[in-house]
């Protein structure tokens, strides 16, 4: 078994609670969980044990109620978990949600000890983050985050990096861990965290879940990479009416996914191609439906210029909510095989930005072959 | 050195010979060639030294003003050689042109016989396979084949199918050569061609270069299949306004093209989700720079469905020449290493329709860094 | 009150009745009726009072029951009426469906005879044809028409051009009546019907209903022409998985549509511009809701080449269903005005080949204006 | 002859002027400008004979040399021009240029002597006034204006606003001019300098010149409109790499543009549409080609959802050069009629913004009839 603990129950982790119930009752195939029932933890095996938020409208509901504000299917099996108090640290800043946390009524410290206390009873296997992108400042040292917490400076830290805080904690009480930060912020391409994380036994998996326009993208540039064009520029849009891209109109937010995406043009193609990708706005009707446009322009042979263009209507949530559902059976094999720290080929596949820190983006085709050999399944093509 | 013939002057031929040429004169750099100058084999080291067609405005006439027909800037240093007489076989047929060929004039053993003799006095390391799309009917039989040219059946034959045969013929007696077939006749796919080759110091590469909207959907494909996303249907058109598309608007060459792009759904996805792949018209102003659209919907995780569109402007010749480059330093490296017959990991790459016939598409992506390897070099990302 | 006969209960007629029915009890707004609810004639007035079709699954069967195969929602009001046999003089041909007609029991005359003893007893203002795409010739004399009727010419005629005969017949004797011809067969082109209709007191619209790419293309080229850009060339593309797909499919059939579609690109931009312009395949799981591509390149100030591709998914039916909302109460106006034969100020607006033959194609835009005005509706932006 | 001053010498100037003088001598036909030869004003008929700049490096500079800046094959005929020094009021604040300009030497006042002394020797019937995009803060009151200059308040001025005050000034004088705004600025949608045109033999055209995405989505918007179909969301991206987007990146500039853009959805539908329509960014590669891309959601009949997607490639100055080619004709005329102040059916076709204030945005296919009409031509359509 796989117990799971959600910290943010929003459109992503609801649509992953709700399908992961639906695929258990046999009401949905596998589809969107890349590695399908093919690893030896089996999708059967995973359970949601605990769920957190800090919206004023979830916390307290059960479970279920919540699901069918993103899921009007969603399985009554989920009905018993009520949604617990999280802490928030500003992370609802600006959006049109009345936050409640942890830290309105504690200190940090007292927020962390209650947290690993709750979690001592619920014992999780692994933890989820889907958090609402944040706007993050990252650790340059241990110190710096002990004190941070311990003198109680809430401007300092946002939401996930206190959480994975608590969990490396908790993950040293108990013996092991996973965390799975599929957000923005830098945790396993932050080295003071994926070191607090070895000393732990926990395993962190991070950073940003790669879905959306952008693994496309980096297949797309690979294949031109490949066939030695040179690419001239590339110009990236997406727009959509979740919360998350309400939240990325904030301007510091942008910042963070911006630092994000960018990297993978020069780690790719070799050189750093002039490009604009970032989200680029909010348009409400669009819901969880993201409409993406991409163009690039490049040289062929003989000084030929080609141009390609990609739109589409994808759906945010259920993309990454098909992830998770890898990701936390590979973060139990990964607690299992004691492999602490972050591990590189999980992250190439599932993570916009892959850490460690020093790490680069690969084809994402490749990152593929790469997780099935990691996690002992035969390579579907090398 | 590598010493190449070139078969069919149109297009595609003349942007090859042009484009070598302009890197040789560091007028161009690598762009569009897949391994660069990376191999041992010098891209600086390949020399077009014959050329054949059976255009009647073309044959006869200098090399450099055929190639001022498809590039205002050809270079003058390919000035002296004379485009030679080749075999038509009624491969222009509904073409608006003049065909004049060797089969006018003589016996197909005889016009074997004569090209055999020309090639000995040229001495191609190479032969490059660029002739207009042909109505072809593979062979099932060595027999049928040695019977179709000794009793001079025109009809049971295309011009590759018997350039083919005479080149095995001339490597037999010279000790190696190699052949790239870059158009849909099935070759490298033809158990009798591989054979034949095999036994004849023959080293076939082929079928069908891997250029346009294909190797790219391929690549999109994988990306889906590997996040095990469910495609419900597949459609791709694409229109030009050279003469590779104004010969495709005859019906029966079309069929083949038909035949060679169609697997790759299969191939990728691992079953065949229906889908519609075939060039869609002619249209002359767009000239050699065709315009695609492809359109992809998929499940998702929680059964969400998804749209991808590309659409693009790309120049199909330039696209092709690139990958000739690569394939004749390839073909001399073959020969040089005596793996006669054909061979997966360099078909796989470049090729839409990869022999030998029981071997699959794979993920174009994945396909290079065997490729590499196969040349000796090192993977790129794995 | 417009009492309306549907000749062909497929696709669109099933969302015609349906939408209608819903628009009726307060379900769904106008939207997709062009005219709303401004015409004198209101929406609710329109009430369907007889149903042919020729596929032996329908004939017969209650027309709720045929409605809930393209539309789950069907609403039960249009319990009671039962689909009557029509002809098919081979309309269904090479389409997976067992056809049974009138055709098959009696002579083309009577079978006539039969249609409008029926429909005096159905009293219909309007007829509606939404027959599947036929193959067709049309008549140069009327003498050649009442020829292949008296003779009994199965061949020379399709079953649209029978209805349109029998409606004509039909009218002469109750004092007037409408047909709609909302399929390519030439009916309001064709002179030798419209006269006919005129002589007898019918009211023909068509030809061809105006859904799908070709109204958009004719605002985009319009658009193009009033800046005075020179259209270098057009491509559009459409896929779907419709009956009516289907049927295009078969090469006869496609021709007829291939000669509509092209004449607007002349028409509005006052040269022929080179263009493919036609139904490109079938694909089943696109199913009603097409897939269109379209691609444009055009000369602007200072030589400047420009490009716009506009691709989308449209469900079919519908669009066409809702014209047919405003052309069956626009067909009842034209009969109480007595403005028998065919009226080009409707046609120009909603159908894809508006009559009479000599006329042509106007922004579409503008048609709107001319039509509103023709109805006695104030212009929009006049 | 229509004598023309042109206001700011940057791309669009540039096409403007090198466009047609190669119309002029024959090697251009009238691509790209609406009316072509259709005036009684002909295209011939236009001279320009001063223009004005304040970047430091082409202030003083001939034109001929400034032209080749931007269009390599600029016609020599334009040689013996000088650049004059115009006002810049902090038009090139953070745009890597150094800006010169009267306003550096004296006060506006002052300016604005020098300017109608200038142009009194220039003997301008027309400007065009093709600054960069300015931040601007439109006019309450005259008093207000008029305090502005004599007060010397540089703060509260754009280039533009001073420009149309003293082109004003010298209408007065000489009996009439013509100014056409084609920035977005307000001025022929602010009611001061609407009445101040008015009283001074002025005549304004404005705001805002209507190329690109917009007058394309006013189109298709209004094609939509027509058939009632209602539209769920809007969104339109657009990115290039010309000093336009440039300028826009500027965040205060953008807003104006907002402004400017957003009304044609209220307009055209009827309601206010969700949409998100503004230029996105700044990409050097793509120079003045920008990429666009649209996306309309809407619902048809029967509660069917479509979609449209409209990508593309579009030069913009030679778009707006082409305009500007019929505006300053129909500028002439105007001041020839006396039709002081500004003239809406002028505006709506060829304006983003038309004024007066309170007029609307009309499809620009209906416009484009009624220019005609007002310039005594027969409309194509109507």
């Amino acid at each position: 078994m796989v117990r799971v603990v959600v910290l943010g129950q929003g459109y992503v982790a609801s649509i992953f609670a709700s399908g992961l119930e639906k695929i258990k009752s046999g009401e949905l195939g596998y589809y969107g969980v890349p590695l399908a029932n093919e690893l030896p933890v089996k999708v059967e095996d995973v359970e949601i044990v605990g769920s957190y938020d800090v919206d004023s409208n979830k916390v307290g509901r059960d479970l279920y109620e919540v699901l069918r504000l993103y899921d009007r299917n969603a399985p009554e099996s989920l009905r018993g978990i009520v949604i617990r108090k999280g802490v928030h640290l500003g992370s609802l800043r600006n959006l049109p949600l009345k936050a409640v946390g942890l830290d309105d009524e504690m200190t940090l410290s007292e927020a962390v000890e209650r947290l690993v206390s709750e979690w001592k009873e619920l014992r999780p296997d692994v933890f989820v983050n889907v958090c609402t992108t944040e706007a993050f400042v990252p650790f340059e040292s241990r110190e710096e985050l002990e004190n941070a917490i311990s003198e109680d400076k809430r401007d300092r830290l946002t939401a996930t990096q206190l959480y994975v805080y608590a969990a490396a904690k908790y993950a040293k009480e108990v013996g092991g861990a996973a965390f799975v930060n599929a957000i923005p912020t830098l945790i396993a391409n932050d080295s003071v965290y994926v070191e607090l994380a070895r000393e732990s036994n926990l395993v962190v998996f991070g950073d940003d879940g790669a879905t959306g326009a952008t693994p496309l993208t980096a297949d797309i540039l690979s294949h031109l990479a490949q066939r030695n064009r040179y690419v001239l520029d590339v110009a990236q849009f997406n727009i959509g009416g979740n919360q998350d891209f309400l939240a990325l109109t904030d301007k510091e937010r942008n910042k963070s996914k911006e630092f994000t995406k960018s990297s993978i043009v020069e780690d790719l193609l070799g050189y750093n191609a002039p490009h604009y990708i970032k989200p680029t706005g909010f348009l409400e009707p669009l819901d969880d439906k993201k409409f993406i446009a991409m163009h690039i322009e490049y040289i062929s042979f003989n000084g030929a210029h080609d141009e390609i263009v990609v739109t589409g209507r994808i759906n945010d949530s259920p993309a990454l909510a098909g992830l998770l559902v890898d990701l936390v059976r590979l973060g139990k094999m990964a607690v299992d095989r004691r492999e602490f720290g972050t591990v590189y080929d999980v992250n190439a596949f599932y993570m916009k930005n892959p850490g460690p820190r020093e790490a680069k983006n690969i084809p994402r085709i490749i990152a593929h072959e790469k997780v099935r050999m990691w996690a002992g399944l035969k390579p579907r093509w090398l």
